[in-house]
């Protein structure tokens, strides 16, 4: 599999996450329980963790919600982005509270004077900003048609005062709903600036259909070399945000921890039930982190020689199913004993 | 939203379907019921059709098969193109019995002879040929190592072929399970020809996983500006494939004629439930063919801002919820009407 050739960028530490300059695409998530509900943010950020999520962003709506940043701190192991709009001073409490990180958008963060305040603060506590500009946000009186220039200006707007101040902790974010925009708003961006860059569709929708449209903008995104962290919005919870995430990695080549499951779209040929079967190996392997692919093909005229890359793959015949590892039959098994065979085998490889 | 260039391919075209040359991008699957079944073949085409499906592939294992291409024919709208692999007399039986194309795999069918009888035929009675190359079963003796050059020599020695007897109602697809493999395999060709492409990633896998992958493979193709017609590949029904790939071409602004929902990934300042509303409109709007924008936003914050470029918008509050068509506040209504009231709204604009 080609590599993607990566834009480098500078690198920023969220926590102990380090973003950009090389280090390891990050996939992050943000709650969406009650601001105010310490209990129930600590049990959706552990169940992020357990997901593999990487850092986790928090609503903070308003002062009295930074009061329940130290108990969430002390309960989770990533590390937490506070996400600010309108009040600075949510920010400055946010920091003094234990954050590991803002998010704060040029949208509606726009007195000059206020950012300023936030950025002394973030630098003599080393914590890192995100410039999160969003296409729904940005000053339409400023900026009345909001094109791909118009998200990286409003980035550029806030960027400025940071730099004014020797402030280089820098991660950007130039999201819009329209895929088209938001891929060419990090192109630009990247030409003038190497800040790390943060990427997403914003408001992508369902389940469905946003993890359709996050998968092309993202997917278009990283191959062309650009980002370095990713958040997949979707009104869905953030646990299946954080492995869609994953998932559009792996297609990518850039995660590959897991195990990918190809199989046959099927066709009159197919001799067993193909769909559930893979539906089944994808299930059971969703927690084994090895670098395997694993074939589920319908009939022996194609399958045996389409699953040769594969490193093991089954293959239907009328009352058996012909077990594979590179292309080389093993063994003649029931069609039951599939999934129990190919499990087995991908647990005897080692880590 | 910007509009992708498009490559300028040669037109052709299967049946009544315009491939190519500026035509409309077609979506198309493949049946997988028993190919001796045309009662159950007839029923899965005609469930695709109503979603939308512009061609269809069968499978013809056997010239018993094309027994029933005659009867199938005649009880569905849409062409039907017949899968072949091995035997060229299948491709002959096939066109003699009404195909209105035929896929052939130059891994599979390799006798130079044989493949100028069936373009013999084909031309007479002129029927497109798609020279379907799949990584998968390519010819290993020849190319040891598939990458892209591999797929497209592959197609090069049938299209040479074709070209020699002066046959060009060409259709092209050179599919491998990985994207990177695939997309420059059609970089590659479409340099060198400009025969219509028919793209897609093969065997890409579950319904999960694999509209992960096809969305980014396939999506990666259409922003370069490659592909005439899509098809989806995965193990699950084919009318799933088909929706999925309207939904592909919706994110790249290709097809229009669709309610397009955004809506927000929820935070702790949601005041209703944003990912139910925005299931339940996705639903009911499913087969409104109006080229509309609704976004559903969980709170007042950002939602009104953030919803301005939707055609119809809601954003909820404490116990309202708050209607905007492109942006500008309508009325406040109860949550439970915001269903309701959309869809009055969405079916109330002129088509």
């Amino acid at each position: 599999m080609k590599k993607i050739i990566r834009k480098n960028t500078k690198r920023v530490y969220i926590g102990n996450v380090a973003i950009g300059g090389g280090a390891e695409i990050s996939v992050q998530s943000m709650t969406n329980v009650n601001a105010y509900n310490e209990k129930a943010i600590i049990r959706q950020i552990r169940e992020m963790e357990k997901v593999g999520c990487h850092i986790v962003r928090i609503a903070l709506p308003d002062l009295r919600a930074c009061d329940k940043i130290n108990i969430i701190k002390r309960n989770v192991k990533i590390p937490i982005v506070g996400d600010i709009h309108f009040d600075y001073r949510i920010a400055l409490k946010a920091i003094e509270n234990g954050i590991d990180g803002l998010r704060i958008n040029p949208g509606n963060i726009r007195d000059k004077e206020k950012v300023k305040t936030i950025v002394k603060l973030a630098k003599e506590r080393r914590i890192p900003i995100r410039i999160g500009v969003n296409a729904g946000s940005i000053n339409r009186r400023k900026y009345p048609v909001v094109d791909a220039m118009a998200l990286v200006n409003s980035a550029m707007e806030h960027i400025n005062i940071l730099e004014e101040q020797d402030f280089t902790d820098i991660i950007v974010s130039l999201k819009s709903t329209d895929i088209f925009t938001t891929i060419e708003a990090y192109e630009k961006f990247s030409n003038i600036r190497n800040y790390p860059l943060h990427i997403g569709i914003t408001e992508s929708g369902t389940r469905f259909y946003g993890t359709i449209k996050s998968a092309i903008g993202i997917g278009i995104l990283l191959y062309k070399g650009l980002g370095d962290t990713i958040r997949v919005s979707l009104s869905t919870s953030p646990i299946e945000e954080v492995i869609i995430g994953y998932k559009i990695l792996q297609v990518l080549g850039i995660y590959k921890n897991n195990i990918e499951v190809i199989s046959c779209p099927t066709c009159s040929r197919a001799e067993y039930d193909v769909e559930r079967t893979a539906e089944e190996i994808e299930r059971v392997t969703s927690g084994i982190k090895k670098n395997l692919k694993v074939a589920v093909m319908g009939c022996i005229v194609n399958g045996p020689g389409e699953a040769k890359d594969a490193d093991i793959g089954v293959a239907g015949s009328k009352k058996e199913a012909l077990l594979f590892t590179k292309g080389k039959l093993i063994k003649k098994i029931h069609p039951d004993e599939i999934v129990p065979e190919i499990l087995n085998y991908i647990k005897s490889i080692a880590d």
